[in-house]
């Protein structure tokens, strides 16, 4: 469940009721670690209050502030009970920098993977959850050769590029920044508020916003003749725009968006 | 030369000079007319002191309060007459109100078709060169149907709708609303001090920023099936990013490129 930010936490609360949902219901083992933030226990508060006011009733909250911290057995055996794992917002390079490649890393990754559980990230959690982080970077009126980044993420998404926040921070040159560079991994863009669930071969978008997709394969581009800073010239960039209450099923959804789905969840 | 607005006017007045040049150089009669704004006095003054920064020794204002002051005969003949015709920024449907099917317009269009006159228009003045006019309209976060009102423009551009401070007002969703509705139309964006050269069978583009092309000819979308104020999914919408530097000749340009500059001086 790969959410762009600023998730309703408050009022309907949508967002995070379908995650309490996909995590197995309100008595499920939930998580929620605030490893990406710096304010930890002011973010937990607010999830605490959140889903409290949801009804789950099992609900922990780990804090990391360290390698070490991440690389604890207990902490690992929790992790891999757990049915929901929510990665909260903050900066996905202190996320990656404390629990990357460490035991809470593995654990998490055999829950998903083993376990079925549901994982969750929102703003720099949905980014971390990338093979090929979107780590940081700027572009505001052009794509911009080298304007953004990359970083290891956590690998749950092998090969799309995950950009948050992304209507409301007017982040389509940043993504097409790096898919220029890029064109065989595809971009998805998630609005603030929504979230896009990938499960089985199906995915579906939920929440307010909306997803947009970002695919150079067959584009056309300038990137590898320009210097860094410069704005490429593309042509046949091919974009797809999917609003709350959009389903597909792979290979049923056909085209770039059967590959999409498959791109999101390639294990190869 | 469909220009996107706040074009450098003290500086290094690129895009001004490129509209001396295609006017046919420093002595050639310029008109620069107003009847877009609601402070013509204001506006003129500053092209004023510009073009004469720039050397231009023949430049003159008309100003249009009414259809009366469009319905002239003077008028008409200065017009016929000029090598260059500079319509301003202010807004869109003003600018029609006074000026469409006057003998102003009549002799605008005789001045562009019959005498190879370079008419130029920026902001409102770019939207207006259209068939088919952006008016107004507001689409923030997504596309929205309904969310752009279309009026009848001077005509000049016939099958492509035309916006203007594109990527500093994040314009695309705006754009895609109505593209989206009207998909056998091509969709251009085009930036602050920007401007989008068509001349015979080329297009340039010159300035700071660039042109964003948005083709939705194959696109796959909702927009007939939702009620207005609604978000469509939009699938295979293409898109081209042309920096500054740009430069086509159709039918070299070939594929979606070619068909752009057709449909932007298409006359049958």
């Amino acid at each position: 469940m790969i959410i762009g930010g600023n998730e309703d936490r408050t009022d309907n609360k949508d967002v995070l009721q379908k995650f309490v949902e996909l995590a197995g219901g309100l008595d499920s083992p939930i998580i929620v670690t605030t490893a990406a933030s710096t304010v930890p226990e002011d973010v937990w508060e607010m999830y605490r209050i959140a889903f409290d006011a949801l009804g789950a009733t099992d609900v922990t909250h780990v804090r990391i502030d360290s390698r070490a911290d991440a690389d604890d057995d207990m902490l690992a055996l929790k992790l891999a009970q757990a049915r929901g794992i929510f990665m909260t917002g903050g900066d996905q390079k202190r996320l990656m920098a404390f629990i990357g490649g460490t035991k809470m890393d593995r654990a998490m990754r055999m829950a998903y993977l083993e376990n079925g559980a549901c994982i969750a990230g929102t703003s720099a959690g949905a980014s971390g959850m990338c093979t090929h982080m979107l780590a940081e970077g700027k572009a505001d009126l052009a794509p911009e050769k080298g304007a953004v980044r990359l970083g290891a993420g956590l690998g749950y998404v092998t090969r799309v590029i995950i950009d948050q926040h992304f209507s409301q921070r007017h982040r389509l040159n940043r993504l097409l920044s790096v898919i220029a560079q890029s064109p065989f991994l595809l971009g998805a863009g998630i609005d603030e508020d929504t979230a896009l669930i990938v499960k089985d071969n199906a995915i579906e978008v939920a929440g307010t916003g909306g997803v947009t997709v970002v695919d150079c394969r067959n584009a056309v581009t300038t990137i590898a003749d320009i210097a860094r800073g410069e704005v490429p010239q593309m042509q046949d960039v091919r974009l797809h725009l999917l609003p709350s209450g959009s389903r597909f099923t792979s290979p049923a959804a056909g085209g770039a968006l059967a590959d999409f789905i498959q791109y999101l969840t390639d294990r190869t």
